[in-house]
């Protein structure tokens, strides 16, 4: 697979290209195209600014920011090894959302050049996409952005992770037959995911979530390695429990592993969970657990991020037909209303009836999924 | 022609896109260009920096750089009205370069914060074009960059102009059979373009340059407004002639109007000039004479920027092709022997027996243009 999918890259010598929407140039449409022409097209802009929505490509171009510092399971890579996974998806927002994604990597991981290099390149896209940048960061700079630009802001590990997880649980519990008020929920990772996912299973009615971290679990008054967003997540989850993975595992009925850690889940620990055991094991390239481990050791259902499994619990079922509604209905703030209404409408997408322990979620591609995301979010 | 520029724009929303070389995304390519496999394609990059050009598009992706300060002939209308004609930019790339050219309009016009933003996008790109940023700053901008960065800076107001002044005043000069050693050349507007126009015509051999700006000539030890670049300029040009463009058209043999100013030069200056005169109004979208005018008045031989005359002195003719010599042959620094070879190469595109008044300077989309320059950089 490695060796395969590195002669696949040589082959194509990238996989994005910036293309032309003139078939032909002639004498005639070079005066359009160009000079003189196209200075009245910029006067018409210069004097009526909402005019740069239908005159140019602005509308349609999103940036996919990284700085290379939290990339997949690989951590800090920098910028340039950041490149093929920033193209690959462009080449998913462009088959799935009909989105012009140019890939933006960084040359610095200082947050106050990242936030004013964004704000000045800002003109030309319609969305930003932040992407595998390191947290709390990425969760600063998305909040600054949001404040200071009139574009959406679109934080994908946090928002589109958020949104698969929640519409694969939605699924999984009627295959389980629990409800989501009732159940435990353990989640490993407090970084962009866990964050999101956290605040938006609280949303979607789960009372009873723990967060951890690699300092184990997080919770109102721990002194040790808190931020910001650590503190938010513990006003919400986790009153009593305290410990490790080892301990809070027992007696939960979900596990959500965005932990950035390979093989972090044992067979023992899944044992200690309650009957009809969820597993979601998110961690790309090499997941928590692999899936036939943790189905001997007797988990009901198990889903990973990983294309190369059943349960595709990845958001690039997410962000493509997100983006395309958000665009074409203008939204401009990304809020856990929308989240969730996204999520329900990409569960709805499998009929009850068909649900089963190997279908919790459709296939990335599923030809409804557009037009369901954009009715649930027209509302 | 504006009112067609307009609704020919609308129709379009964008005159560019983004997109996927990947033919039909399937569930086993999509483990390549996505996850799982992609992790391989990062880490071979992160361990052979250099593979990035083989594996990635960066080697073929052009930045399109400008703050909106100086805009064609319009001057400085910010960054979102700036676009259509950066947009225009990347289709002739793309057309006549197979470059992915993409737009980035800054919304900001600090030379610091400029070179800042530059910087830290630079990973994804194979060289950087500068456009219609205002002068001086902007050639402080590429001066900076080319010490800071390891990807060529085509400044195509100052390079791509200059080549292509120099290959139609070659052919000019075959036709009027004059020497460049020997004649007398008025240039107006000492920005980017006569800053660029100057330094190659005096590399190329001629002797007796007078560049003026908005307050006359520019001369050694002037006082009023001037700046590094002028003062570089006053170094090889200009020894005796003091005043404005009236008193120094006197005796010229050629014209070159780079001045942003429309209606510029008038009938009584050209009669002024010495025999078989040379005009090279060049100003976008309006020129500084028009062309019938300029004949009338006694002009042998006149050009224009635009696509609407004959001898379209346009860097429309050099931007793509020399881009693409410079990616393929891996050259990093944009020096006068590169521009005065390109130059020669384009001149050479019409044989000595077909050039006339009205045939000085190929036509663009010239089949033969690119293997020319390419080969003359090769040497």
């Amino acid at each position: 697979m490695p060796k395969d999918a590195i002669s696949f890259h040589k082959k194509l010598q990238g996989k994005i290209f910036v293309g032309s929407k003139i078939k032909k140039i002639t004498k005639k449409n070079l005066q359009l195209i160009y000079t003189p022409g196209v200075a009245a097209v910029c006067k018409e802009i210069f004097n009526h600014p909402n005019m740069r929505y239908q005159l140019t490509s602005k509308e349609n171009n999103v940036a996919i920011i990284t700085d290379g510092t939290r990339i997949l399971g690989l951590g800090n890579i920098g910028p340039d090894a950041a490149l093929p996974v920033m193209e690959g998806k462009s080449v998913l927002y462009r088959e799935y959302g009909n989105i012009s994604a140019f890939p933006i990597c960084l040359n610095t991981t200082d947050r106050i050049r990242i936030v004013e290099t964004i704000k000045a390149i800002s003109p030309v896209f319609g969305a930003i996409n932040l992407e595998d940048i390191e947290s709390p960061k990425v969760l600063e700079i998305s909040y600054e952005l949001e404040e200071s630009l009139d574009i959406p802001i679109f934080h994908d590990d946090r928002h589109g992770t958020s949104v698969v997880v929640l519409a694969a649980l939605l699924n999984s519990l009627i295959v389980v037959n629990k409800k989501i008020s009732e159940i435990k929920i353990v989640i490993v990772g407090a970084g962009s995911a866990g964050y999101g996912i956290g605040k938006l299973l609280y949303f979607a009615g789960c009372k009873n979530i723990i967060v951890l971290d690699s300092k184990g679990t997080i919770y109102k008054g721990r002194k040790e390695s808190m931020n910001k967003y650590k503190n938010e997540i513990a006003e919400f989850t986790n009153k009593y429990e305290r410990g490790y993975l080892d301990n809070v595992i027992v007696g939960a009925d979900v596990f959500i592993g965005v932990s950035g850690i390979k093989n972090l889940l044992k067979t023992k620990m899944i044992k200690k969970m309650n009957q009809n055991a969820i597993v979601f094991a998110l961690t790309n390239p090499y997941p928590e657990i692999n899936p036939t481990i943790a189905k001997n050791a007797g988990a009901r259902i198990v889903a990973t991020g990983s294309f190369s499994y059943a349960n595709k619990v990845n958001n690039a079922l997410v962000f493509p037909y997100i983006m395309r509604a958000i665009l074409d209905l203008k939204i401009k703030k990304i809020t856990l209303d929308i989240l969730y209404a996204v999520a329900v409408a990409i569960a709805n997408t499998i009929p009850t009836s068909k649900l089963g322990e190997n279908n919790i979620i459709p296939e990335i591609g599923n030809k409804s999924l557009q037009k369901r995301i954009t009715l649930a979010l027209k509302k």
